[in-house]
Formats: structure tokens, sequence, C-alpha cells
């Protein structure tokens, strides 16, 4: 733990160049950090608002090592940063978050056992490598179930829904022989998220809850306040900071839920941990003195961490693809921020941009 | 007139590289466009952010070349960049805003004279090359009265106050032989601006008038709202758009006046006119969805102009030279938007970042 904050000029390793390491650069530069990108693709939307770039491999040892010489603290911008690569980093430079949860977070079951360890309800789960354990699952999780393999996935792929037994064979064949998780369908009314910081005195701070809807399985919106009642809302944050001390994490965090109603209140289910800021935090950087990047940079560099309040109410809204052409329109709306990763090619799926609406407070 | 606007990925030139070149820069990234930075110095605050930087005199022909082949549209960030490099530049590529104004910015009797003819008041003046110019200009303006060189003047710099007739030698010699401006002292109840976008169709968008106070000549707070009653801004906004379609500007601007107490109201004196992002104007990035360096890049580029309304109340402070080891206190404080410069040297007088305090609207 560091009595004093990283003093500006200090130099912030980010390993990923994609937006969301894009949106760090931009943070820490506003607190007058220096970033250097550790990223192989030369057009990354990272590199070019970062003061340097090093070209490589995520795991590429002489990059690792550069990292460490220039570099006073290091932190990544996805979670499939290889886990070795960052405990190499860890004996030499200061690394957060830190391999823990990276590695937690790399791998479904250790992710979901630790939420229930901890005492929040998931869906239920087994643990599935063969034909005959997914048998076994089933009797544990009923059908319908989503089967996913316990690494590497996110925005749906390396998932297969079960309906009827008949589908056992195909799923598992989806799998191409990973390691999965048969998880239970949840009938959940919402999703929610919680964006949280943890710094480096253990204190934590949580963004309100986000409403959040998915389509083909990439985050469409993000809408604050959510329906969630106040307990429910309050309950979702107190797991956040469980999570976050349990793996003393040190930086901005997202916690995904599916709300299931239960008479007239929810409950929590955790979906997922992300181990970085969070495409369901984006509408900070609107609706907020103090954004969710600003508050990992914060976190990180040992600065308080800020006042998550909101000044306003807002929807966030993806770009995705062909939506980058909506632009124009975009920017007649009063109240609209605009945000653009300045990637260059349109592909369907891609995550271009995003747009958040605001308006006062209700 | 462009009926498109320049596509993300396109690549804005800005001459000068210092903070406001750097926010611009940020404000370009998060449209999805790409910034080249002219600037001589390598550590400019501007080339930290951007896409990359041309290490050379803002009037360099090689450079201006460079710039004029990559870029889209040319800007500047700064008043004192050579009209002779704008001219050249605005022979073979777009230049917003271009040599026009900043002829006119670069000369105090050119635009004190340009707002006097737009039926502006301004304090009285006379032009002064010599002692006996300056005892004539005397008699128009009375004591106490404040000689000026006419160009290149800025925070403070070749000004003297002449409070008695034997003030007026020292004054002159003050002016090193250069043209100056005798102007006569306001007793103003406070200094406002205005913040205002004009585009390429000639629309002209203001953000809500700020009321400044300076110290040592240099900016110390920027409060909205101000003071000033609904005539009086109303009046401060209508001045500014008549500057802007007089110079067919394009891009943001900034308008000081003095406010002189005029029984119930106040009287508008026009003090200067920046052609740029200003320093009064740095509140709107935390207390609008749009800020002025957004608003200026959409100018320049063809986006429609953003809808200027606060969503907050605020004070802008800058952090000048020692003020920046406040920054770990500040940022403790809830509602505080914290921006930082990247500068390495916090010497007396720097401006080395702003912080803004946001709260309701009142």
């Amino acid at each position: 733990m560091s009595a004093q904050p990283l003093a500006p000029g200090a130099m912030i390793g980010i390993i990923g160049g994609g937006q969301l390491g894009r949106m760090l650069a931009m943070a820490a530069a506003r607190l007058g950090y220096k970033t250097i990108i550790l990223e192989p693709d030369i057009h990354a939307p990272a590199a070019q608002v970062a003061n340097s770039q090093i070209v490589a491999s995520y795991d590429d040892p002489e990059a690792l090592e550069q990292l460490a010489e220039f570099c006073d603290v290091v932190t990544y911008e996805f979670e499939n940063v290889p886990v070795a690569a960052v405990q190499w980093l860890e004996a030499h430079v200061a690394v957060r978050p830190g391999s823990k949860a990276l590695e937690v977070a790399q791998d479904r079951l250790l992710e979901k056992t630790m939420a229930r360890d901890l005492g929040a309800e998931t869906a239920l789960f087994a643990a599935v490598a063969t034909r005959s354990e997914l048998d076994t699952a089933i009797t544990t999780t009923g059908l319908p179930a989503v089967l996913k393999t316990t690494r590497l996935g996110y925005d749906g792929k390396g998932q297969a829904k079960l309906v009827k037994p008949e589908d056992a064979d195909p799923a598992l064949a989806a799998m191409h022989g990973q390691m999965a998780i048969l998880e239970s369908f949840v009938h959940f009314d919402c999703e929610v998220s919680v964006i949280a910081a943890r710094g480096l005195s253990g204190e934590v701070r949580a963004f309100d809850v986000a409403e959040n809807v998915h389509r083909n399985h990439i985050l469409h919106t993000s809408t604050v306040p959510s329906t969630l009642g106040a307990e429910a809302r309050a309950e979702a944050i107190r797991i956040a900071a469980a999570i976050a001390g349990h793996l003393e994490y040190v930086g901005v965090f997202a916690v995904e839920f599916f709300a299931v109603r239960d008479r007239e209140r929810h409950r929590l289910l955790v979906n997922e941990i992300a181990p970085r800021v969070h495409n369901s935090g984006h509408w900070t950087e609107a609706a907020c003195a103090i954004s969710q990047f600003e508050q990992h940079i914060r976190a990180i560099t040992g600065l308080p961490l800020g006042d998550p309040a909101r000044h306003s109410d807002c929807v966030m809204e993806n770009l995705i693809g062909d939506d980058i052409t909506r632009v124009p329109g975009l920017a007649t709306e009063s109240g609209t921020v605009l945000h653009l990763y300045g990637k260059s090619d349109a592909r369907p799926g891609r995550k271009m941009g995003h747009v958040t609406r605001i308006s006062p407070l209700t």
C-alpha cells in the first residue's frame, strides 16, 4: 500500500489496445499521467491517444520487460491477458488489479464458485468435461440450461443452449473439447450491473446500478436508474464489495447480475465478473463528475476514489457496426454525449462507439 | 460549405501544442477523428494525446506542406500563429477558423474598432505610436488608462497603467517601441465571457455567460451562472454572434466583456476576442453534455453543433504553478472534475490544470 499517489507525469502501462484502453488512456491524461499501450495491433484504438505503444503480443518477454522498466504501475483492459504474463510483471512492478482477479475471471467455474462461497446466489451450475458429466449436470440444473466453455468466452461466443435432452450432443460438440460449465437457464426479469472501484486502502465506491439490455449477446443499452428497488440495489453493491474484498482487488470492476422477480422484490444472481472497466459503465462519463475510467486510474495510482454520484439520469446505447452512420443524426440531439472509438472498419457486431442521453435526475 | 461532415478517421491538424490543443485533440478522438499537432516543443501537452506531431516552428514551410497534405481540416489553438502561415495553408486545405479572425485578434486596434463598428460598446481608446499621440490619446480616454501593445499581448504582458500624466513616459517605454493602444480604465462591476460556436452553415450556438475573476492578470475562476441579468446575458450573446458573422467565423470563439453597473442593469464593453477555445470555457466539459472542445471539433468538421445547455451550475478554478500540489486534496471533494495538462514543470504562473465544481442547477 502506497501512502502517496503517483505524481503527475508518472507512466501507466495498459495491456490491451481496444476502446477500453483508449478511454483509460484519455482518463489518465486528464489526471496528468502518461500511458504506454502493450498491443500487437498497430492500428489499435488506444494507441492513437496514448503516449506510446509497444507493438508486441501480450506475453512477449521483451515487451513485458519494457513495461516493467518504463511503468510506475501496470493495468489491463481485458480479462483474457495471459495470467503468466501478469504474474511475471507482478514480480517486477505494481500491477493493479493483479493476477488473482484475472485467474478467477478467466474461469467461469472459479467465478461462480467464488460468488457462491461469498454467499451470493448464482444460477445452478455444474462442471462438464465429458458426456456423462453433462448428463449428471443436467440433473443439477434442469432444462433449459446453457453450456459454456469455462474459459475465453465473451459476447455469447462458446455458448450453447440445451432445451431438451437431445441437445446435449451438439452442445457438447460446440465446446470443441474444452472444459465447460452447465448453468440453469435463468428466467430473469432484467439484467443489471454494478460498476465499483476498490482503492489501495480497501475502500469500495460503487456507481449506481445500471439496467442492461443485450441484443445478439452484445450489450445494447444501459439505463440508470434501474427498475430495481432500493433493497436489491444495495444488495448488488454489497455483493460487489464482498467479491472485491475477497480478491484484494484494486481498480474498477463490474459484476453482472440476473434479477429474478420474487413477488414484490428482485433476487439477484451473479452472472459474470469483469476485472476491468466495463461497457455497462460507459454512461458514467456522461452522467457523473467522475467516469469509471477516471475512477480506475485514481484507484491504481493511489489517488482518492472519486464520488460516484450521478448528476443526471441516462441511457447509454452502443453503436455497433453500421450504427456509426447514425452519428450525424445523433449529433443533432440535445443532451446527447457521443463517444466514438476511432475504428476504421465498421464490421457487423463490432463496437464502434456509444451514445449516452442524459436527462435531469428523477 | 461542405454538405457532409468529415467521416470518422479524418485527420485534423492543430497548430499549437498547449493545453488547448491537448483538449481539442481529446475531443477530436472522442468523435473518432485523428489529430496531428504542429508544435516545435516535443514535450508539448497536446502531442501526448494526439496521433502524431510535426516538430517544427508554426511557419516552417515543409511542416505547413505536410499539414496541407495529411489533413482534412486545419485549426489553431492560439491566436499568435503567424497570419502568413495560415494564409498559405488556406490556399491548400480547409482552415477553420481562417486567417481573417486571426488578423483581427492579433491587433487590439482592429479588434476594438471592429467591435465598435458592429455597434458594441468598448472602453474609450486611441492608437498610440509616439509620445505626442499618447498625450492626445489621454484627452480621449481620460485617466486612469491602460496602455497596451496592439499585438502579442496576453495574460497582462505588454501593459502599463497610467494614473497620472507623469506615468506617460515609463508607460510608453514599456511598449519597447511597438504600436500601442490607450484604453480608458473601466471601473467594471464584473468580467464576463461568452463562449460560442459558429458552424459552416452560419448557425451560432452560445454556452451560458460565465463570470470571470482574474488574479495577476491570469484567469482565476469562471462561475456559471453569472450575476448578469437575462437582458445583459442576451446582449452578450447577440454581440458575440454579430462578431462571428462579420468574420465569417467557423469554430468556437470567446468574447470577453467588462460589465459596468448602470443603475439596475449592466452595460457590456467588449474587452477581447479570442479566435479559439478559451480558458473561461473549460467549465463546459464538466457542466454540459458538449464541451467547448467538442463544439469546436463539430464546427470545423461540419458536424451539427451540439446543444450548449448546462446540466449543472459550476465554478471552474485554474490550477496555477504550485496549485498542482493540491490535487490529492481536491480529488477527495465530491462533485469535482479535475483536469491536468501533463506539464512536468510547475513554474510560477504556469497553467497546470483546472478543477470544476459542479452543483445542481439553481
